[in-house]
This record gives structure tokens, sequence and C-alpha cells, in this order.
């Protein structure tokens, strides 16, 4: 995909990686939110997908910005996330430990687009994209806030609920 | 894989992922390595690749402290990085750029391990695995550090570098 090579080029490679991941994740996040039992799980996954769409606009406006086209290549790095997230789904665990391995899988995910995004930001600073910084910016913070409310969650009584079900049935 | 369903299989299921997570990148990361430019950059892969072995023998520490005997499960999450992480490899990328790029896809690996080993540390404490939460902290600390020290050198200089490398050759 390199033109001339240099960073721009890579730029553009990069968002066409995260665009079709945010792609991909707007059709793997309702397969974990039909496998959450937690109420508040479920909602973090439905909230999150409407954001992940939000994130594909915002994608779509940093493209413009630059005068470019919109368009993705394939992801591997999330399609490897997902398939990971999709057979935890299939396994026969109990309530809370099926909602744990949810936000783990999540949590990989989220990971995966905070380190995409923290260098597209590093990027285009140092280029002088202003638009585009301001842009992913936002994208990156609602990434992190994401990993925080899925911590939050575990943390909040998840984790402690499936960790008795290992001492009554070790 | 899981047998009564409870958070200790999950526990263990994780434990497999991220111990052949950590096989796999004792071999991606000579390849990242030998395409850097920058000195520092492919020290610092080097360094994180003697790390990673010993978060291999750690995760056996692990497996022996549950009386379980280590094995690896395909993760399928790192397999997708590290193919991205070749890919770039492959690319015909300036000097700077390139490791910019590399940067780039070692931070997605560490991000990745981030997530995981965050998920297995909470799971431990709310078993009382005491030992596995002493070991997985000690390997959670060095990726982060690792992640923190690739940003140090993409904010040293290499992003700059490259950056400058793409107003250049726009």
């Amino acid at each position: 995909m390199a033109e001339n090579g240099t960073l721009h080029d890579a730029f553009l490679n990069e968002l066409r990686d995260v665009y079709d991941a945010e792609k991909q994740l707007t059709k793997a996040l309702p397969e974990l939110a039909d496998a959450a039992t937690a109420p508040g799980l479920r909602a973090a996954f439905e909230g999150h997908l409407e954001e992940t769409r939000g994130h594909v606009e915002r994608l779509e406006r940093v493209f413009a910005s630059l005068d470019e086209k919109a368009s993705g290549k394939h992801c591997d790095g999330i399609a490897g996330i997902i398939k990971e997230g999709s057979s935890v789904a299939d396994e026969d665990y109990d309530e809370s430990t099926m909602d744990a391995c949810l936000i783990a899988a999540g949590q990989r995910a989220e990971h995966y687009e905070i380190a995409a995004y923290g260098s597209l930001i590093a990027w285009a600073r140092g280029m002088g994209h202003m638009e585009a910084i301001d842009l992913l910016q936002q994208t990156l913070d609602e990434e992190k806030a994401a990993d925080e409310k899925l911590t939050a969650l575990a943390e909040g009584g998840i984790n402690q609920e499936a960790a008795e079900g290992a001492h009554a049935n070790p």
C-alpha cells in the first residue's frame, strides 16, 4: 500500500486497519451482549456498540480531513481477538464465569484499539494533522472509558461471584 | 476445555492461551528486531525477547503452583497481531517510518498481554492463588514497562524523523 513509503502512507494504512477493526467490532459486540448474563454487562456492550458506530463515522471524518476516501483493509489483529471472544461465548461456563470471560475478551479488544489509536495520534501530531488528532483523541478517550467500565463491572461483583462458584465446585 | 465450567477452568484456559501467546512472541520478536533500524529499538526488541522467555518460565511456575502441567492452546489473538507485524515488516517504508510502524506493532502485542495478565491477576485474586498473583504481577509490570519503553523511543526521535520524511516527500 505504500507509495512513497513515508509516515503519511503508513498513517493511511493504519487508518484503514482500524477502520476495518471498528467495522468488525460492530458485528461482534452484539454477540458478546447476547452471551452476557449480568444486565450491567449487557448494557455496557450495547452502549459500546453505539459508540463503536460513532468511531466508524469519526474515522470517515478523519479520512475526509486528509482528502482521502474512507476504505478498510482486513485487520488480522482484531479478527483474532474476535475469534477468541466467539470461542469463549461457545464454552459451557457458569453464568458469572461466562460474564468474567466476556469482560476479559472485551478488554483485549479495547486494549488493541487503545494501542492503535495511541500510535495514530502520535503520528498525526508529528505531521500536524490537527483535525485528525482531535477526532482520534475523542475515540481513544471512549475506548479507555469502555475498558475502565469493564474493569469496574468485574470488580463490582462479577469476579467475586465467579470465584465463589469455583470454591463451591473446585 | 471447561470441566465444571467454573472460574478455575476459565483461569486454566486463559493461562494456556497466554502461555501459547508468549511462545509465539519468542518466535516473532527476532523478526521485529531484524526489521528495526534504530539501534535503541533493536535493543528494546532483543531485551524484550529475553524477558518473554522469562514469562514462559514464570507461567510454568504458575501452572506448577496449581498442580497443573504447563500446556498451551493456540492463541488466535496474538497470532493475528503477529501476522500484522510481519506484514508491516514486508512493507517498503523508509527507515524511520518502518521503525515507527514496528513500534506500533509491538505496542499492540504489549497491550494484548496487558489485558490478558490483568484479567488473570483479577481472577487469581478472587480465588486466593497467592503465588500465581505474585508471578503474574511481575510479568504484567514488565509488559507495561516494555510498552512505555516503546513510547519513549517513538517520542524520543523516531516519530519526528519519520514525520519530517513525510513532509519532505508528501
